[in-house]
């Protein structure tokens, strides 16, 4: 079977602390941090805004919103940190306020996947939000595919891993998966996908963020192609293609 | 719901480099290296072996060997390794060969981890074969319990993850459960048990192993309660509790 062998691979890596097992020259990695760092990312530039910048620290996140007049974002604890404008809700990022704007976004889990995977060939954004945007573009690419899971401080998390089954889902058969964590979290999203919210609730990240008083985000981050735009990081930040 | 506070956590770890991020003290530690060393530990141990000494490289393996007049096994790359006289397969060991001997093993994956989990307030060995005697003792204990999966060089592996899911359907309404990577493999095992053999032949392992000729093996280790015994790790040696 030629065409079989000629497919490209894709695996899925459930946390950044298992990254360095795997080889990223020459593929796509796709960034995933659905709660929320991904998910806000392609909602402002959904709605205009002109690029994100990741940053891993509040100071950076001040340092570079003073130098280009941006707009600063970033919660510790469930609350914006001290010194900062925003929060991490993709619902804080309507058109009537980004657009045109250049956000620094200041996250955890997400901004270290993405300095981690600087070695890759391509870095896209991935969201419950641009799967179809997403989706069409890895199969557009026909390269390598590595979906990187953020997961919560090098834990495994739900959120993430559905996504990378939902990708898996609607792909597959374009590509060759020889990766047994692909498998694990397609089994996940097929057993789940007709009630995501209501498996959801299961989530340890689900009970931190309603703790905070963000239902409503975890409705929206898991709204399927509500904002369809392809992020992809390049020398820094974050734009669309 | 008092009574529910009161339930013991029950926590997954996919992979040994995960395994940094829990405290195992005070846990019961599950070892889980279903193909093959937890499975063939359970198998000898069934069979009338005395005990099984998990050594991480060969030569350790044949000095100890050499030292009790042990039976030596190991594998590398699917052969037995040079030196050792039998192999990984848990159907080396029959009755008719393994009683009242002890078996001096050398594994990787599974002696890394049992090693990587010394400080756990107490260690056993799970497999599919000795699945009851697992769920019946952790029922029993009614103390915290970690499933920690060997995985094949540190990547999370779907047999190892088919058992933790396995033991979680049995025993989850028994503990609480706070921990995606719990939810994620109750997930795969609830949909994918009435056919697990023909789910294993998508695995990384599975190609592995019937390069080897050792079909019979995933078959054999993928057997329910087979070898119902419970082995437990104690000062570097395995025995029946």
């Amino acid at each position: 079977m030629p065409e079989q062998t000629e497919r490209p691979t894709l695996e899925v890596c459930l946390s950044p602390a298992l990254l360095h097992l795997y080889d990223l020259a020459q593929k796509i990695v796709v960034v995933i941090d659905v709660l929320r760092a991904t998910s806000t990312i392609c909602t402002a530039l959904y709605h205009g805004a002109q690029k994100v910048i990741p940053v891993d620290s509040v100071e950076k996140c001040m340092e570079i919103g003073r130098q280009l007049g941006a707009v600063t974002a970033g919660e510790r604890d469930g609350h914006i940190a001290p010194g900062l404008e925003h929060g991490n809700s993709p619902l804080e990022y309507p058109a009537s306020f980004i657009q045109n704007k250049t956000l620094v976004l200041t996250t955890t889990n997400g901004t270290r996947l993405l300095h981690m995977a600087k070695d890759a060939e391509e870095i896209v954004i991935g969201s419950f939000l641009n799967l179809s945007a997403i989706c069409a573009y890895l199969l557009s690419r026909n390269k390598p595919v590595m979906l990187a899971c953020a997961g919560w401080k090098d834990r495994i998390n739900l959120e993430d891993s559905l996504l990378a089954g939902a990708i898996i889902h609607r792909i597959k058969s374009h590509f060759d998966i020889q990766c047994d964590a692909a498998l694990i979290v397609e089994q996940l999203y097929e057993a789940t996908h007709h009630r995501l919210m209501e498996h959801m609730q299961q989530a340890s990240h689900y009970q931190r963020l309603t703790r905070h008083g963000f239902q409503q985000d975890i409705a929206y981050c898991l709204t399927i192609d509500g904002a369809n735009v392809l992020p992809v990081y390049r020398d820094g930040a974050i734009a669309l293609a």
